[in-house]
């Protein structure tokens, strides 16, 4: 809403191809930062992520060319859009993950060697910084205990690049295929076909269940909402348990007592019928839902990407096994 | 003996005097931040204050024309001098405190409105901050969080100003002053004189006690050294006890029950033979002490600045008292 609101007062934003970038253009991010459950209690006036860019170029002395989005879901996919309509820069179509991740080097960009500092911090009540830290962990460590002390949501400015980076690293065309999903399910809707058919075939996952959440536990801490839903299944699942547990974004999914999904897949969480989408803070109890995965760019496939967002990464003790293998195996 | 080598090294500091500072000049503070304990642990290596002052100088696009210690007492007014020495800056004799604080609000210049914003923050492994924040609180709040990322103690360019702010804000000739201290205990030293009562005359202090260190409590919270030490009586004090509770420096000083002296005037240790000083981070069981009381700057004494650095802000529910009235009730 707040992406339609900027482009309906400030015009349309121009969307640029990513072959059309130049190998010299100035690319910057922008985007929220913290635990999605306070952005919904601190709703942003769409102001503070152009603050943020404004601050970065200022230190640059450069006005970005092009603005992007650090990752494709969620609230982090429309800022971009908002903050381009806004502040005229071209939005480039493609973005550094290609789903959403909940730390700042779980980029492709960090895969190529790109930092993620300079990079700049603006709050809403007007406080601001610039870090420049000597690796992306430690942007993401620092960036954290400021988005912390902000009072859990930081805006930020990102990744600042040249063209050549960013057609190295980016996931290329993720606008268009959020657009061709939101087109598909609308489409399904008017001839009455069945939405969560459509939406398997526009995105190429998987079904992994169907049922009503039964109990969400939910923290926010250390800059984070990590948590776990738990399901009990329906229709064709009735009698099988679904917990997904999640740090902002879901990271895996176990079905009875099997993990049959994790980063860096997609693990994506809609209403049974309607196939909306149902991002982790939106969990709740009685919800009647469908769970399904998604393969992720093949970029996150590799031994080194899978360090930086495997599940060991994020505490679990199993290999990655990529989704289409894993429900293969589950059908054997 | 860091200040010492860079002297050594990299020749004599020149040093100024406040009224010789022009109005328009650019005047900057460096200094360390965090727990002095942690800062034994982590010695600087004389580089790093020097990092953080090239990087607010950058921000400017200005290279500073004066340096300034932010507080006379403890690391931070030796830091200034090898700062200045390495980087041949001059150094204004005089200081934002008169003694030593623990938060960067904790300045004369913020009494007269000056922001501790822009600053620079850098680490030793070159992770590098540079905050603008809405008001001085803000800026504590912030590059405390930040001190603690970066592993306790952050190296700090701060307070930036004019001269005329400088000269508006200053405590004047605090150089001066930690010079004449130090004379005058190796004056009484070489002529066999008592260095106790030198001290005392040196600095207009009063002697609050005299003992033997029992007891040290110490925690490293919230990137503070916050504790309390237990005094046993020794001489014309045996018999009595004396608490002294510190967050970095020295807050309240209270004898058998009574507080005798708060801040903001300066509660002082001192080894009780050679008025050699014991900072809070060297208070250990078993040393044998003297405490004295010194007014502090009467900048310091208003209704306005006892908000700021009162008793009260550090959670002591009682009424300040400056020490000489303290020590004639005391008589009386």
């Amino acid at each position: 809403m707040m992406a339609i609101q900027a482009v309906e007062r400030y015009g349309p934003v121009e969307v640029v191809d990513p072959e059309d970038v130049d190998n010299d253009a100035f690319v910057v991010s922008v985007a929220g930062m913290g635990a999605p459950v306070v952005m919904i209690e601190k709703l942003p006036s769409g102001r503070e992520a152009g603050e943020a860019l404004l601050s970065l170029e200022k230190y640059f002395g450069r006005r970005a060319d092009y603005l992007i989005s650090i990752e494709a879901g969620g609230m982090n996919s429309t800022i971009p859009i908002a903050t381009a309509a806004r502040f005229k820069r071209p939005l480039i179509d493609g973005d550094g993950m290609g789903r959403a991740f909940p730390e700042l080097q779980m980029v492709t960009f960090h895969l190529v060697g790109v930092k993620a500092t300079p990079m700049s911090m603006a709050d809403e009540k007007g406080n601001s910084v610039i870090l420049d830290t000597v690796d992306n962990f430690w942007a993401e460590r620092i960036a954290r205990a400021i988005t912390v002390k902000f009072g859990g949501v930081a805006w930020i400015a990102i990744y600042p690049m040249n063209g050549r980076q960013f057609k190295a690293g980016a996931v290329r065309h993720s606008l268009s295929k959020e657009i061709s999903i939101g087109r598909a399910l609308r489409e399904a809707k008017a001839r009455g076909a069945n939405p969560l058919d459509a939406l398997l075939d526009a995105t190429g996952g998987f079904l992994l269940f169907k049922g009503k959440i039964v109990d969400v536990l939910r923290r926010a801490t250390g800059g984070f909402a990590r948590g776990e839903a738990r399901l009990e299944g329906l229709e064709e699942f009735k009698g099988s348990e679904l917990a997904i547990r999640f740090q902002n974004e879901n990271l895996v999914a176990i079905r009875d007592g099997t993990v049959i999904a994790s980063v860096p897949d997609l693990i994506t969480v809609v209403e049974k019928d309607s196939a909306k989408p149902i991002t982790t803070e939106r969990l709740k109890y009685g919800l009647r839902v469908a769970v399904i995965g998604i393969p992720c760019d093949p970029k996150w496939r590799t031994p080194e990407a899978l360090k930086v967002v495997g599940p060991r990464y994020f505490g679990y003790d199993i290999d990655y096994v990529p989704i289409e293998e894993a429900v293969k195996r589950l059908g054997a």
